[in-house]
């Protein structure tokens, strides 16, 4: 018998090994068609993705599957087979469930509904008009709602979408560390704004040409540790990395010649992300656990990268000479300093990804809280653009002059995508806990930042996280990196500190 | 029970497009690989290939395939179904037949066979020493002997491995066609090696700036009517051409900044064959039959492109001028006819690649004689060095003196691709006598070439050729455009009057 389960769990691990190979020739074709397919064959590339994407589909919730889950779940299997494979099944499990709990037929409603919403979301935005979009948002929450019933919850409705980005994580949770977060970033901003030491940032809007920020960008990249032999940068509208399979996780960007922060720390933000999937350990690939943990750590990552390296006064102290050497002079006669201070300055603003890591977190308190809401029956869709506006005039003192600005802004409502925008915040969070744990083991820290050797840093995050992939749930990985929960305070105090020394508050 | 029919009609068509995506997805992780995929991800990406593969394999030789073959060949569906749909069943069957004859695991070991010999076969070639690859080749001629045998053969049993690459070609028609080639090629080539007036081509090999190469070579493109929203030009170390989908037919080009030769040429030449699979009828998209008829009329295309037009004198009076504001002033004091001569320079060599066009015939007849030689138990493949050697010397004068520029040089043996070779001459017949029925309707050919008025010799081959994809066979494609079969004299015709011009015999 014990032979037999054995044989089952190697068959098990070839047949989820199937489903990756599928999601890794789809996501070629995603990176394709964002980085230059040719328009006209895109039609019959939709035709692929359909194809694929159904195979996988079929895949997670035939009737294979549900004999594997069911079979490698007995006690006495349980017993046998490996750490991994268990957490594989997890897995596999999660998404089955996920799926096989919706009827198909809705489930196919529901995908044709996305694709719809989307192009309509798109023309709304362009003409600022949410009544256009607020049909197809109705219909979307609804549908959401009816899947949460079938999906089961425990507490809050809402923590069955939480879940799905962020497994473990709970109302109860973010209620608390917002609350914290809130209470503290709120008055910061609101000193800011009335502070008298303003950084100057004129002179960062000099023109400085796409081939010397690309090459400065990979110079950074390359000191960040990022694999080139693993990856690759390419140029794209919207920026994103991809972890194709762990030997390939590539890096796009965007560049704007008349601002440099836009590549350069778009490109350090990517690089994060792509360490991340770089590094999980190599026995995974190929399996559906070579992947971050969930949305929250992954993006923990990227931000840890562009906010406590590249925004860091250490950083620019090493790399700043870097920097000019891709500039006609124009930073000659800026101090690095001042040149610290303009690439940190932060003002509350409408548009989420344009925000400053300081009011960043009140961008997606007012998305949380808004989801929660919905989800609750506590507002209604018809409600939003007031609801989100007067939320902006709280807690930021700005408030949209029309949709566009305000809550036509994100896509990923349009895409059903509730439960996604706390990971950005849980992101900052567990990158500045992370941060504090680190300081433990490298003391030297802003010394390393100084002498551009980030190879120790790269370490201890793979160590402690990018090497486990989907192997441990994100608290765990927090817990086990940092010896506690979540905690904001960690975050507050790192926002505190650094925008106080800034703005000489 | 004509319902049931026409029911089944459509599943089938949807089957095949299902075929086709699984291959449009490798086409692209083809092209990937080959134009800068991060190194460390290939062997992953194997593991993708080799699924996709399997699947493109199993859903060929299928009990579903078997079922819709017999059932759509009946009488009474074929009376029904459209003319397209029985193409397909054909072409379906073909393949069918082709794997299902071979038991699966000889096809396996063969399969393994393969991928070990390229891998000897380069040593081999790196090292100069036909020893080390001996054993793999004949191992791969008794295989495919044998896969002869499985598949039966009509007439000469080098029919069947010519069937593979151009349906309906024998060596009864190639014997003859090769026989008149090279009666006329052989005493041609000769006189040209003892003629006095050989053109200078010193000036051709000054510094070409890639970048320049490139802008020159999508000047041309356009010209052809290379639609650049249904493709791209990429860099690669072998160029090719892909049709991932009709709307995406991509080319690849590689530069020699010290001989723009290969970059023009070659792109002009991908870019043929990326204009037949631009061009195929709308409603073949998706299908096994929106290809290419053969490879002979495959590469009658390039090579129409490449020797008809852009080796004219009439091509360079439009594009010399062109040409030359991408250089500094290279050919400032080369008149055109003698640029003209200078490309099309002939002279007898070792490496079948590097050839001309009056001397490429002749590569092709000494791989196809001794291939046939093969398979008719008349040569040993421990004889082929010597074999090969003295052909080369008999045909071109000149005789390797090792193994690396002799038996060594190509991959196709190693592939197991025998019947393939001949493609690349009748690829060069097809085209002069496509030139010699085009002039019939374009009697200003030579004028529209001046006037860079590409656009009526595209329809023409687009109406005659592209847009039938794989719905006629090559000797029908032929006998539609030209009136007339197979017929070596119209390139003896050209080669000679071109020839006796440039070199004044």
């Amino acid at each position: 018998m014990s032979r037999s389960i054995l044989q089952m769990e190697k068959e098990f691990v070839n047949y989820t090994k199937k489903i990756t190979a599928y999601n890794e020739a789809l996501a070629l074709i995603y990176w394709d068609l964002r980085t230059g397919a040719p328009r006209q064959g895109t039609g019959q590339r939709a035709e692929v993705i359909g194809i694929l994407s159904s195979e996988v589909y079929d895949l997670s919730v035939s009737e294979a599957m549900a004999a594997y889950i069911a079979n490698l779940s007995s006690l006495e299997a349980q017993n046998i087979i490996a750490e991994t494979t268990k957490t594989l099944i997890e897995e596999c499990k999660k998404e089955y469930d996920y799926k096989r709990k919706i009827p198909a037929e809705e489930y196919k409603e529901y995908t044709i509904l996305l694709s719809q919403a989307e192009t309509v979301w798109e023309e709304a935005r362009e003409k600022s008009d949410f009544a256009l979009f607020k049909p197809y948002l109705e219909k979307i929450v609804t549908m959401t709602k009816r899947f949460i019933t079938y999906w089961g919850s425990e507490g809050n409705k809402y923590n069955t979408l939480l879940d799905l980005y962020e497994p473990g994580m709970t109302t109860h949770v973010l209620d608390r560390v917002f609350s914290d977060l809130r209470a503290s970033i709120v008055p910061l901003v609101q000193k800011i704004a009335a502070a008298d030491n303003k950084p100057k940032t004129d002179f960062l809007f000099q023109t400085f040409p796409k081939t010397s920020q690309r090459a400065f960008s990979i110079e950074v990249l390359k000191q960040m540790g990022y694999n080139f032999e693993a990856g690759r940068l390419d140029e794209t509208v919207h920026p994103f990395a991809t972890g194709i399979n762990r030997g390939d996780v590539r890096i796009t960007t965007r560049y704007d010649e008349s601002d440099f922060r836009m590549a350069v720390f778009g490109t350090i933000h990517e690089g994060g992300h792509a360490l991340y999937e770089q590094n999980i350990r190599e026995d995974l690939t190929g399996t559906p656990l070579c992947s971050g943990a969930s949305m929250g750590i992954h993006e923990s990552q990227s931000l840890f990268y562009e906010n406590f390296v590249a925004r860091d006064l250490s950083f620019w102290k090493k790399n700043y000479e870097l920097l000019k050497q891709f500039t006609s002079g124009h930073f000659d006669h800026v101090p690095v300093e001042k040149f610290y201070r303009a690439i940190n300055e932060s003002k509350p603003s409408l548009i989420r990804i344009e925000a400053d890591e300081l009011t960043y977190p009140l961008h997606v308190m007012i998305r949380y809280e808004i989801e929660k809401g919905l989800f609750n029956d506590e507002i209604k869709v018809e409600d939003l653009p007031s609801v989100w506006n007067d939320k902006y005039e709280e807690y930021l003192g700005v408030r949209p002059s029309n949709d566009k600005e305000g809550v036509l802004q994100d896509v990923h409502w349009a895409g059903g995508s509730f439960g996604y925008f706390p990971s950005y915040a849980l992101g900052l969070m567990y990158a500045a806990q992370f941060k504090q744990a680190m300081l433990v083991s490298l003391p030297n820290y802003a010394q390393l930042l100084e002498e551009g050797n980030l190879q120790p840093i790269k370490e201890w995050l793979t160590t402690r996280i990018h090497q486990f992939g989907k192997l441990k749930k994100p608290l765990q990985i927090l817990q086990d990196a940092t010896g506690e929960g979540l905690n904001a305070e960690y975050l507050i105090e790192y926002l505190t500190e650094k925008y106080s020394g800034i703005y000489q508050l």
